[in-house]
Formats: C-alpha cells, sequence, structure tokens
C-alpha cells in the first residue's frame, strides 16, 4: 500500500477545493463578536456594511455554515498559482538526522511573495461584485498591498493602498510591485485625508504607523462613492478564504495516508495559521482526530505567551471594532523587529478562543535563532524563506530534533507562507551578525495593558 | 478524444528527464571549435582541463552523443523546483481577444529566479565529483551567481563570486541572498588578484565590467589548489543542461496533443533559448516536424540581427577562447539597459550557427515596448517577469495579435526564463515614465566589429 512519498506533492486544478471551509461551525464556544468602540454592543451587519463589502459582511457574521462555496472567478484565479505544493523536506530532514517525517505547505510562489493573495482575491471578486469602483487598505511590510494590488488588477477594481511612510521609502521595491499592477501607493500620513492632515500637522516629521494608515484608508473608503475597505488579516472572513492552505494540504496528505502529528504555523493576525490549521482543527472540534497546533510567535510581540484574553481595540488610533483576543494591548509598541507580518498587538478572535480553550498551544522564539533556521533552511530546501514564515521553520527543526533524541518518528507539517526576496535587508543584518533580539521587559508588558480599555466586558 | 487543457501542465517527479539532449548530435554541420586565443588552434581537453572540470570539458567537447544521462544526485535537486510548469495563458489570451493559443514555460519558481539553476546544479555537482574544494565564477546582474551559491551551498563547495563592483553597490540583496547562501561575493575589480590589482591602479575609479570580472575569477580558478571556474551561459555543456527546459515542455504539451507553431525565447548567451528549442530544433533537424523559432534579442544589443557570424573573443579582456559565432565584437558597449541577462556582445556559438543555416530567425525589440509587455503580463497571468524573459513575451503577444488580424489559431509557446523580483528600478523607471529606447548608431555598431580579431579564420 505504501507509496514513495515524491518532493512534492501538487494536487490537479480539479482538486482545487471548490467550498472554503468555515472553522467556526464546529466550535461549541464560539468567539466573541466585534463591538462598536461608541457603544459596546455587537455590530450589525449594517454598521459593518458602510465599511466592507456586503458578501463580506455576511462570511464576517456567518458562524453556521460549515462550508461556503468558492465562486467560479475567484477557483479560476486560483488556478493561476495554486493548487500550491506541499513539500516533504527530505533534505532538511538529511541535513538535522532525524528519523520525523517533515512537510510543508508553501505559499510563496506567486507575485505577491506571501499566502495573502488567497484572500485578496476573494476580497477583490465581492467588491466587483457589488459593482463598486475600488477598495482601499493599509499596508506595512508590503504583502497585503502586494497582494491586493494584483487582485484589484486582476478584476479591473482601483486599489488605494496607505503605506506606512517609512515602509514606503524604506522598500521601494515592494511600492513599485504595486504600482507596477496599477495600485496608487501613498505614503501616510498624507494630506489626502482628514486624520492625516492632522496628524501630519500634530507630528510635522512622524514617520507613521500602521494605525494611522488603517484609519486613513478607512476614512477614504466611507467617504468615497463606490469604495469600500478591505483587510487582510485577523477577520473571520480572512481566516474563510485562507482556509484554501489547510484543505489544499490535508487533501494532499491524505492522499498518501500522511496523518501530520504536529501542525506549526506562525502567528501575527492569524490570516496563515487559521487557514492552515482549519479543516485539522474541524476534526479535533468534532473529536474525529487528535493533533497538536503550535502557533509561532515573535519573541518581541508576544501575544499568545505574553498577552491577555479581552476586549482590546484592534488599532492604535482606536477607530476601528472592538474584539476579543489575546492582546498586548493596542498601545503596545512591538520592538524593531524583522517579521514585520508578525508585529500586530492582539491575535484574530477565532483563534484567541480555541486557545483559550486549550485547542492548540503557542511558543515565542526570538529574532536570531529565526534566522539562524531560515538560513539553514533556505541552503538545503533552496528556498529563501520570509522571516515571518521562518519563524514556523525554527519550531519545525526544534520538535524534529527532539524526535532525533527519542528516536520519534512524528510527522510535523508546517506552513511556509512566503518568500524573504524582499527582506533581504534582514537577512544582510543576520549575514553581518548585526542582528539582535528584543524581548519586552515585564514593564513593557504592562504598559501595553494599561492601554487596553478599562470596561468591563 | 480532445482535453480541456489546465491553466498549468504539471508533470510527475518521475517524468523529469534522466538524460539531457545534446543538440549537436544532430546537426549535420557542426558550430566551430573553441579556440586558443594564442595559437588559434582548437582547444584540446587538457587545455580546457586547466580550467574547468574534466566531466565538464567532456560534455562541451561531445558532439556526437546525443543523450546524456542526468546524474541521480543532480536529478534530486531538480525535484526541489523541477518540473517546472508549462502554463496556458488564458488570462493573457483573453486581454487580447487572439485566437490563438498561448503557453509558456515558466523557469522562475525558484530562489535563483531564473532557469540559471538548471545548469549551476550540474556544474557544482561535477565540481563535486572531482573531489574539488570550490569553485570561481562572475556574475553580472546576479542570477547566475545566485543559482551557483545555492548549488554550492547544496554540495557543500565553496563559492567564490566575482560582482561587477556597480552592481555589488547597486543590487546589494542579490549580493545578500549569495551570501545567506554562503558564497563569498567580491566586488570587482578587486585586489584580490594580479588583474584586479592592476586595473586597480590604472584606473582607480572604475565600478568595473563583466569582462574584468572574468579575468579575476578565472585567474582565482586556475592559480588555486582546488577549484575550477564555471560559467551560466554560451557555452555547450550549458546548452546541454538547459534542454532540460525544452524537454519537459515538449512531454507536457505532448500530453495534450499541442504541437506549437511558433517558439519564441530571448537570447542573450543563449542558455535559455538553446534550452527551451532544443527537442523541437531536433526534430527539425531530423525533418521530423517543423516549428517556427524566433530568437528575441534587445535592440540596444543586437548580436544575431546586426553582428557578424565570425571567430571572436567572448570576453573584453580578450583572455578567454575565441568562438564562431554572431558577434558586435567584444569591444562593442551596449548602451544602458535594464535586461542585464542580455547585454552579451556575441551569442553561443550552436545557435549561431543554427542560426547561419536559417532553422531559427531572430528579432531585436525595444526597451520600452518590452515593459509595456511585461506590465500587461503582470497584470493578467499575475507573475511579475524579468525584463529579460520579456522580451519573449513582447514578441508572443505580437505573434498573438497577428494572429487576432488573420483569424489564425497558432499555437505559441514562449519561454518565461525568470522573475522581475530585482529588477524593481527598471520598473520604477517605467512607472514613473522615465524610461528610454537605445539602439545602437551604425557607427556605434562599426566601432564594436572594428574590435574582432583581424586574423581571418
Amino acid at each position: 500500500m505504501e507509496q514513495k512519498i515524491p518532493y512534492k506533492i501538487y494536487l490537479t486544478e480539479d482538486e482545487i477545493p471548490t467550498a472554503w471551509y468555515n472553522l467556526r461551525a464546529d466550535m461549541k464556544k464560539k468567539p466573541a463578536p466585534l463591538l462598536n468602540p461608541a457603544t459596546l454592543k455587537p455590530l450589525t451587519a449594517e454598521e459593518l456594511s458602510e465599511v466592507f463589502c456586503s458578501d463580506l459582511v455576511a462570511q464576517e457574521l456567518d458562524e453556521d455554515t460549515a462550508y461556503v462555496a468558492i465562486p467560479e472567478e475567484i477557483r479560476n484565479f486560483y488556478k493561476m498559482y495554486r493548487p500550491s505544493p506541499v513539500v516533504r523536506a527530505y533534505c532538511l530532514e538529511k541535513k538535522l538526522g532525524t528519523p520525523a517525517e517533515i512537510y510543508y505547505k508553501f505559499e510563496g510562489n506567486n507575485t505577491s511573495g506571501s499566502h495573502k493573495l488567497n484572500s485578496a482575491i476573494a476580497q477583490a471578486y465581492y467588491a466587483k461584485k457589488q459593482g463598486l469602483i475600488g477598495v482601499t487598505t493599509e499596508t506595512g511590510a508590503g504583502q497585503w498591498g502586494t497582494a491586493l494590488s494584483m487582485a484589484s488588477a486582476y478584476f479591473g477594481l482601483d486599489c488605494k493602498v496607505y503605506m506606512v511612510k517609512c515602509s514606503y521609502e524604506q522598500k521601494p521595491f515592494r511600492r513599485e510591485v504595486m504600482r507596477t499592477y496599477g495600485a496608487t501607493v501613498t505614503p501616510s500620513p498624507s494630506n489626502t485625508t482628514e486624520i492625516g492632515r492632522k496628524i501630519l500637522a500634530e507630528f510635522p516629521g512622524t514617520t507613521g504607523s500602521l494605525g494611522c494608515a488603517i484609519s486613513e484608508a478607512v476614512e477614504v473608503a466611507t467617504h468615497t462613492e463606490g469604495y469600500r475597505y478591505v483587510l487582510g488579516s485577523v477577520l473571520n472572513q480572512v481566516l474563510l478564504h485562507q482556509s484554501v492552505i489547510g484543505l489544499e494540504a490535508k487533501t494532499a496528505l491524505d492522499k498518501y495516508g500522511v496523518k501530520p502529528d504536529i501542525i506549526i504555523g506562525c502567528a501575527g493576525g492569524g490570516s496563515n495559521l487559521g487557514g492552515l490549521i482549519a479543516p485539522f482543527m474541524g476534526e479535533k472540534l468534532r473529536g474525529e482526530a487528535d493533533y497538536r497546533i503550535i502557533a509561532v510567535e515573535p519573541a518581541s510581540c508576544p501575544s499568545f505567551t505574553r498577552g491577555k484574553y479581552a476586549f482590546d481595540f484592534c488599532d492604535t488610533g482606536k477607530i476601528c471594532p472592538l474584539a476579543k483576543m489575546y492582546t498586548l494591548g493596542s498601545g503596545f509598541i512591538p520592538s524593531a523587529s524583522h517579521a514585520g507580518g508578525l508585529r500586530f498587538h492582539g491575535m484574530c478572535p477565532t483563534l484567541s478562543e480555541l486557545y483559550d480553550q486549550k485547542m492548540m498551544e503557542a511558543v515565542a522564539v526570538e529574532q536570531t535563532s529565526v534566522f539562524e533556521a531560515a538560513e539553514m533552511f533556505a541552503r538545503v530546501e533552496g528556498i529563501l524563506p520570509a522571516p515571518e514564515s521562518s519563524h514556523a521553520i525554527r519550531v519545525a527543526i526544534d520538535e524534529a530534533l527532539k524526535c532525533k533524541e527519542t528516536g520519534e518518528k512524528k510527522k510535523i507539517l508546517f506552513g511556509l507562507t512566503g518568500t524573504g526576496y524582499f527582506d533581504l535587508v534582514a537577512y544582510e543584518k543576520y549575514n553581518n551578525g548585526e542582528m539582535g533580539d528584543y524581548i519586552p521587559s515585564d514593564e513593557d508588558i504592562k504598559k501595553g495593558w494599561a492601554t487596553m480599555p478599562k470596561v468591563d466586558l
């Protein structure tokens, strides 16, 4: 019965999932709803529809439907870069001398360089379907902005990206990819919005922040006819779209009778981890199977491992809804780190609830050990990983080394979310031995907690 | 019988070719041999072995063996990123409104970002097999250097890359990828070699040239025990290794009964074009089938379309062998262009001979029209192409538009050699409307011709 497992397990295009899986449908205790920051009441579909497209609002609020059909137009786009392979890391196993089997789902083989495209194309599709002219968003490191630019170009939507000013200046290449796809990229804060002008007047030399860019993007979306705001992580709709990662991974592994013992993903806002684990967690929730699931976060921004499970603001500007999540406080300032995609102070509510239910574990890892793992992986597996993804690599290697000690032949699956082609300033620091580790003190953590809403919810 | 053709035709790992195809075996009139620049006599295996690995010398000189077995170790490495897909460009066809079918073989899904890895891994393997300590090479734009760094890391070989100084400074990201893979990257000219020191003394502020970097890499290889020099294009051995591109493409198309009418590839030194067309040209040479084959070169460096077919030096330093090829003269200075990989003054001898036999056509295209094609392609097909590859895209689009006029349903195959993630300075220029076209005057061409050897060969 046993087949030789290839280096890369590719599905056929017909095997691309026809429906996304909504993890919440199988949760007995559901994640808490988003609250209106003014009224502290759960946000209604009507309120959400002022900011988001209607179909996406419906997906956001639907916690009962387990499978949501993927529209044909989105599946056709998926066919350009999906199914993405599950790779058996034979070379890494050999390098480590481990009896463990290591697999990774590789989401980096598209121009946006990460899994973000899976949700960007869905959000662009629903915006187009609603007859909108365009979408607005913010971007920090630039992966989400790039993905949304690609998706918008495909559907002929206008795309306005507010890019944190320091990234706009330090990552000109990301900016140019977005422009090549026809997006307007504006350094934030800018004088194109009221909030931007206010911030510029107050802090003339500011290099911006993600919180400020979110505020500008939302302002433009809500004040411009035919526009809506879209977001690349944290939300339920994003987790829904990203379930395509886990569904494909499970189908691929099932083909070869591989049942992973451990599933590992990096976690910033939760878009990748939530997508990767979706069908496995579903089985676990339904009591059909058991898996050890590990979220990996940077020690510099340890939402799960050192945060509180409470209602908090999603943005530093405190204009976005309140979410119940593991959070360090919206005022927590993560120390400098090269994994820009993992610097969110909170965590998506669905994963937060599952963590609270002890359905998954979390571990925080330090930056230099992450780059050590990234370098080893690049040299033996041939892929230069993104710093974010390398957090998962670090823990996969650690688990494989434990197997080496115990002799256990565990099967490890991790998510390789993207490539590091736009992160070479970070690699340069590592290559030059100039990279440090930045771990917040207990004092820093307390300062963050102090910025959380005082109301008892 | 007719099957729906998927967006991406993937072969299985078992379908990766087990042998490379040596085009020369089917040529009745063979390409001219390389000549020793001192004696003007064909180079012997012994002479070549001072510079290159012995197995590679044997491949270089063997013009009779049609199929050369690919060693298992190389096939295992290929499995990490191959088979590469043949993509049906459905979205591009739709955008153009053409009845033509457009296919492309995509070689960009590996960290080196191009097809160069196919030969780098072979050359590193034979170096390791010979018991060498390391290899040296030069790199301009950096694709070849990156590929060789990856290949060397895999086999545990030392890798010394001489990188043209201006590229070293302007493309720090390429440099850091190579360093991450453990290569030593030295800006050329450097004080690590005799020739480097001499040039630095003579021209203190020079930013280097490919010719100079070649000279340094060859000097180090020939003066250091356990080292050899390797090269990423022009040579017969490189065309042999790159035949994996065409062999896979043909197998994939055969599966769906697709016989291309037109095959298009960009051509600098010829490594991609020679690889892509190999099995098709083989059929054409043996009279089994006919294909229209088009080489695309930049109007700024038009070796085929405005060069002479003659013996010439391969490097500006005139220390390398003489090759019979279409050439603009080793002293021809191509005007600034963003397709660094196509700026070679000559063309590989095998393709030159085939062009001379009228087995293929050539067309020169201008830079701005190339970027126009690149942008359109990126937006509809989702892949940001390298400027080099975009030369082929330009002509594929032109041919598809001709079909639109005539109503012909031609089948077009082109080679998409790589991605443009490290070429965003060029895209920025294009996005800003600051890109120009640079076409050498007849005067410039004559100046180049004047640098060719005066001897009658």
